[in-house]
């Protein structure tokens, strides 16, 4: 059935479409995965945002699938597809990773990306007179979007073409799996020939990131959930990394942590900042959380996982926690003025 | 040279006690142990209250192993023996888990058992005092306590059948390690002949659930490291536990969580109920917290997983959270007054 939708049409994909108008579940992809395997046991990972659809979607599945096949819920936090709930990817027939495109193609699993189905183009207009400048002045203008807008992202292109401008656009390395897309902690395919970069997408989490990545460059937000243009302001931003930097200076104890997320490792940095520094210890964990720190009482903390746990949610940690790179500033490695953002490459 | 020490004297132990005067955490024999597999990596995986303890037991270990060992410090929450952070278990040549005893021996790991060196008989006599009836009258009591004063467990008791009592004790099953042990989630060493049972040991934690487990039983506490001397009330605990059942017997929708820690997986138990209960769903997930279940917004849960993230945690979860025992209450299969508390038996 999801074969024969129109594109960017999302509204005639049946079983999928009883609990939800916003998204598709692709449903038959997996009922036919598990008569395919001939599988016992199907677990489906929601990003937290979509946890709430979980009963309802088991309850589609259930309704397709023989009695004996058991659905489970992953109740692990999940943040992105860096982070699969890899006990549950072992131990089911059927691994279900909703709403993150692949990090890495596996046959065991099966990515269903739930692609948006709102209009991206009365944003783009509203973005275009407000905050794009005549292409007749500089027609160069990047193009970037998130998994969740990627089916509309030929229609982005084509609109802004239809316009005058010239759109840049590149995949960025191999952890992004599509032309134009960003993640949370990679921003590699917004490093184009442009001083300027159209962000199409939801929230500010995205081009926040991607303007701290590329500082040299205007980014423009254009919001088709929350329907609003505006630039990205990364002042607040950095304002809160120069104290946390500034407040680990003098810290005499450091935690290095080493994320264990499948796809949120950095082993050889963390290895060699503790090789590097006496007062340096190796924290191995999967979700990087205020209290679980809290019990180390160490003075401050390098994160070599999530740089995003890092930056957005630094202030909630209860002593200052550090990018690798802002570590470096902290114990005088580096000029203050060498602060930049943490991103993340490659798969694993 | 923990070898040569006096039983239960702990302040002579070398190494180990440059930092602590409480704990022997057995450095040498690590250190052998790195030796022997001429290991790269050394885990360290202590549980909550002792993770402060980890910067300076790494630090006694790096003095005494070549420079190329790499100490690691386990950022999993951990509560027992239960808990073994299996990832770092897997990924490490020498994996060390303090404070609890072995649920399950396995060359994989170093239990280092944390033995207090608290006096226990000054508690013991004022509990003599004030709660054990003479043993004129009757003689029977039974004797338990944790794995922390399990080195003292032989003290215990000739110091109680000097002074007249036959002192009941068993090991209790597989899930326990020695004798006269409680765990938690196990108080089958406290099924003795006995109508009274003399727990000797820190806190309210495992008294507590052992009343709950043998409410026909009169349960003294002992309590050398707070010195104090009270009788197991489980009044509270219960209201709390009713007011539970109460609640989630309106509900709906029904979460049920499966525990994928190594040792608190009950898998047939959570996959019995959601075969019979069409509006039950299965969870799957290490830590079982608030946050985690708020997510996918059900009516009710029940946890298979650990019984004191039920029990004692219960108030702290937004919606009604049961013991597999208390679900079938809810759910009208069994009568109110056959509450009890759930335990866990046997290992992995």
């Amino acid at each position: 059935m999801s074969q024969e939708r129109t594109e960017g049409d999302l509204r005639h994909t049946g079983l999928s479409l009883k609990h939800d108008r916003e998204w598709d579940y692709e449903i038959d992809r997996i009922v036919k995965a598990v008569e395919e395997r001939d599988a016992e046991t199907v677990g489906l990972q929601f990003p937290e945002g979509l946890k709430r659809r979980g009963p309802a979607v088991t309850d589609d599945l259930r309704q397709e699938l023989p009695d004996d096949v058991q659905v489970m819920l992953s109740g692990q936090p999940c943040y992105g597809a860096c982070d699969l709930d890899t006990y549950m990817m072992r131990r089911t027939d059927v691994f279900v990773h909703f709403g993150h495109s692949p990090m890495k193609e596996s046959d065991k699993i099966i990515y269903v990306p739930l692609f948006s189905n709102v209009e991206v183009t009365p944003i783009m207009e509203q973005a275009r007179e407000e905050e794009l400048s005549d292409p007749d002045e500089d027609p160069d203008v990047g193009l970037v979007t998130t998994a969740q807008h990627m089916n509309k992202f030929g229609e982005m292109r084509e609109w802004l073409e239809k316009r005058g401008y010239t759109v840049h656009t590149q995949r960025g390395d191999e952890r992004l799996t599509n032309e134009g897309q960003v993640l949370g902690c990679n921003y590699a395919s917004a490093d184009v020939d442009a001083d300027r970069i159209l962000y199409v997408g939801g929230g500010k989490f995205h081009p926040l990131g991607l303007a701290m990545e590329h500082p040299e460059k205007n980014v423009v937000i254009a919001d088709p959930v929350n329907n609003s243009v505006t630039i990205a302001d990364t002042e607040q931003f950095m304002k809160q990394r120069y104290g946390a930097v500034h407040r680990a200076m003098d810290a005499e104890t450091w935690g290095v942590i080493f994320c264990t997320k499948i796809g949120q490792g950095r082993w050889d940095q963390a290895r060699e900042i503790v090789e590097n520094n006496d007062d340096a210890y190796l924290i191995t964990m999967d979700e990087v959380t205020p209290d679980r720190l809290t019990n180390f009482g160490m003075d401050a903390y390098v994160n070599t996982g999530c740089p995003r746990i890092t930056t957005d949610d630094g202030p909630q940690f209860k002593k200052p926690m550090l990018t690798p790179g802002e570590y470096e500033i902290a114990i005088g490695e580096k000029p203050l003025d060498s602060l930049e953002f943490d991103t993340f490459h490659g798969t694993w």
